[in-house]
């Protein structure tokens, strides 16, 4: 909860008339119906705790990752376990590559680390290049890095990614990799950490039902790691209980679903292929993104101007290394996204 | 959640086969059929993230409790603002009677805070006394009360507790007073703290909606406090998601509804008289609890023999300051609490 500090991401739908909200990057299928059902469902046996093993949850969450359910964590949402994971690690010294999710410098800051932020360079797109291992080194307690990053979308290539393991491995260092919204890219077999974990690896691998179930409301998320102790010391930093009964029902749900996941890979693809077309023929700048949204830059006050015809995008001005004229717009559904360019059109050539 | 460490509350039904859960203390009516239209109503507008301000939400809880909206914190049930406000405080000495509620030793545990504990005893009935004000001292950072307590069920007077929240004040004592299960009580008006807040207070006064509307399974408690920098403090150290879209919802709901109170708690009244009277009536030893269950001891393994027959009480052996034969059970209606004497009338005089 936030009582006086500044929301500082997208979907604030609370504080401004909206009527097309492209500032969230959830499925723009919306929630599977089986999703609502079952959470709807698990509304009629309320008086019940939850599961606070998330038994069954982690038990399908083993067979859907490979990994063994001791190797599972659950968390009232992706964000939760972001907050315990620094809390449980209480790092002296960490390395952060910016633009990124806002949410680990609050972790860190909430935890008094301090940060030695990697700037990514607008030149190279903002893409992670190999210059980030020199910056890995004995002192880096903790590496937090995200892919495809947001807002850029961008993925770390599977060989990067490798030989930043290795490194992390070499200097004791905490890999923290946020791969929540990897499920809605093409790649993400080819991007995932998950198969490569080793049993003394100090990595955290962060997964969601957000992005991908449309189930933001409902929060729920897991995280991945081989290191027990770690996994003890977050659990102990909270209730037995922060994993809701809905949540877990809406998640069972989730993973029950067949085709949903490919159905929705293959519209954000074609409407991101769409979309970027578009946007480039419109002479607006936007990076090759492997998720369900696109950053677009120097695009000056457009933010402003779609807030007055009630639609939402993320300005992204408050991200760390960005900018006004920084944006982030959500891959919707093909008629959302022709009215969206179509207004684009009509600002670009007026 | 949990990965490796024994559960060690009532409502345990995910592991044990239960016919009859006498262990939970939630509202014997349930969920109210508003409450779960509500909850079940929010499941299909998942795709939108909680409002991080849980503005209405805190709107409705400042009218209810008469106090400031900005003196309200939300939390993802009330057993996470336990922890929360704990880490936030990172107190290096607390206070703490005993037998009393779990989670404040776990939340003092994972802050690595040193527990001074003050024994309730067995022969005053486990009622707190004037003998912990001279356990107050300018050393305790920390005092955490529950009224009415867990698992004894007695609420801390009015006088004693101005006398302790003076103490308090003098010694610049937090003090964390937990009022989940007050509302239940037919004295609630005559035991809360919460009039009685004063701007430069330190202290804490947790509130629950689980118990009085039988939401366990979504998760939502509240807490007041005068102290705005500690309320700052404990936001930033968690998401700004942390309470579902859902729970809002259902909390929202709950607020509203008429009637609801009044009849639980005379229901409350009525049940734990005739509980008490058939208890005394079998020799069986009951303390005179206040809320909405009653602390039994030296029924040695009632809790195993009620077990094997598909009954689950709460065993309160692993209670700091209990042992074996020291049991709660809920109060819950009359047709239930019949079967259940019953079955104890089998026991005791077989």
């Amino acid at each position: 909860m936030i009582i006086n500090s500044t929301y500082g991401h997208g979907g604030d739908v609370y504080k401004n008339e909206i009527e097309q909200d492209f500032s969230i990057n959830v499925n723009p299928f919306g929630t599977p119906e089986e999703v609502v059902q079952a959470a709807a469902e698990a509304c009629s046996r309320l008086t019940a705790y939850p599961d606070p093993y998330c038994l069954k949850l982690r038990d399908r969450l083993s067979a859907v990752t490979g990994r063994r359910p001791e190797e599972i964590i659950c968390g009232n949402g992706a964000a939760e376990l972001v907050f315990q994971f620094v809390q449980a690690l209480k790092p002296t010294h960490a390395l952060l590559p910016v633009p990124s999710f806002s949410e680990y410098e609050s972790a860190l800051a909430a935890a008094g680390c301090p940060v030695d932020y990697y700037f990514l360079k607008r030149e190279e797109g903002f893409a992670l290049t190999r210059d980030i291992l020199a910056k890995i080194t004995k002192e880096t307690q903790l590496l937090m890095l995200c892919s495809p990053n947001n807002p850029t979308g961008l993925c770390i290539g599977r060989d990067l990614l490798m030989e930043i393991l290795q490194k992390c491995r070499e200097t004791g260092t905490w890999l923290f990799l946020d791969e929540c919204f990897l499920d809605l890219s093409d790649e993400e077999k080819a991007f995932s950490l998950i198969p490569y974990l080793e049993k003394n690896d100090r990595v955290f691998i962060l997964r969601a039902f957000t992005k991908m179930f449309g189930m933001a409301g409902v929060r729920l998320g897991y995280g991945l790691c081989a290191d027990a102790e770690m996994l003890e010391k977050m659990c102990v930093l909270v209730q037995p209980w922060n994993i809701s009964a809905v949540a877990q029902a809406a998640g069972l749900a989730a993973l029950s679903l067949t085709g949903w996941q490919e159905k929705t890979r293959q519209v954000i693809r074609q409407e991101k292929a769409y979309l970027m077309r578009e946007l480039k023929a419109l002479g607006i700048n936007v990076l090759p993104g492997e998720a369900n949204f696109l950053m677009l830059s120097g695009v000056g006050d457009l933010y402003e101007r779609l807030l007055e015809r009630k639609i939402l995008i993320r300005n992204c001005a408050n991200y760390k290394g960005l900018e006004k004229g920084d944006v982030r717009i959500a891959v919707r559904l093909h008629e959302e996204n022709e009215a969206f360019i179509a207004v684009l059109k009509e600002m670009y050539h007026a």
